[in-house]
């Protein structure tokens, strides 16, 4: 486990209201997500992640839904992502993002379900100064 | 139009590399939409807002795509765009997004490209403390 004050800290968006289409069970997907997501992290694995519930990412058509964000890091949105499997792949995949400096995981190296359910992703906000380093994102 | 001073800078993200399949034109799609906002911002009409390329959104099925942030403000992917003529559309759009607290333009308002198009939204990073304000993206 890394300490944690050698990790820039990183917020983990979720979205609490994902569901897939006429899926009417309660809670929702995107909320079984989210305490999966929170359940994980109180146990102290993943030291700077903190899980945070938004109401609509807007990537309604690939439940389920996070975005992952921090300081001078590039901010990635991924969707498709299992409501009870993809839990610890989705922390597993962010624990390697908060090891880069700026969010740009090898494409190797990223979990199978960043690599197809990539949604878009978001240069580092406000602009750094220095030149960004850029990668095909297939 | 608006005092210069009177905007909150916004970033206007645009993918340079966007291109339709089996489109081999160059320069490419997203190219020739980032020349057509940088000309039309160059006009002076649009205070406020910084047109930057990017070398890719990773929303390489929905070219062209741009991505709008500002501090304090939501973050908006938009794709589907059209290489020339959205190019005063996406202009408009982020002009009333500029002139709210939040970024979030009434539903109705919002350019029918926008409606359509949108990708994803990501909330104010690093978060805000106040609650924020959400609604529905259908």
């Amino acid at each position: 486990m890394l300490e944690p004050e050698a990790v820039t800290p990183v917020t983990l968006y979720v979205c609490a209201t994902c569901r897939a289409a006429g899926d009417t069970a309660e809670p929702r997907a995107g909320a079984r997500l989210l305490a999966a997501l929170q359940d994980a992290v109180s146990l102290g694995a993943y030291p700077g992640i903190t899980v945070e519930s938004v109401e609509c990412l807007s990537v309604c058509k690939r439940p389920c839904t996070v975005a992952v964000a921090s300081e001078g890091r590039w901010t990635y949105v991924y969707g498709d992502l299992d409501p009870v499997a993809s839990a610890g792949t989705i922390l597993d995949g962010v624990a390697l993002y908060a090891e880069t400096p700026d969010g740009i995981v090898p494409w190797k190296a990223r979990p199978q379900e960043f690599r197809k359910g990539v949604v878009a992703r978001i240069p580092p906000f406000p602009p750094l100064a220095a030149p960004r380093i850029t990668d095909a994102a297939e």
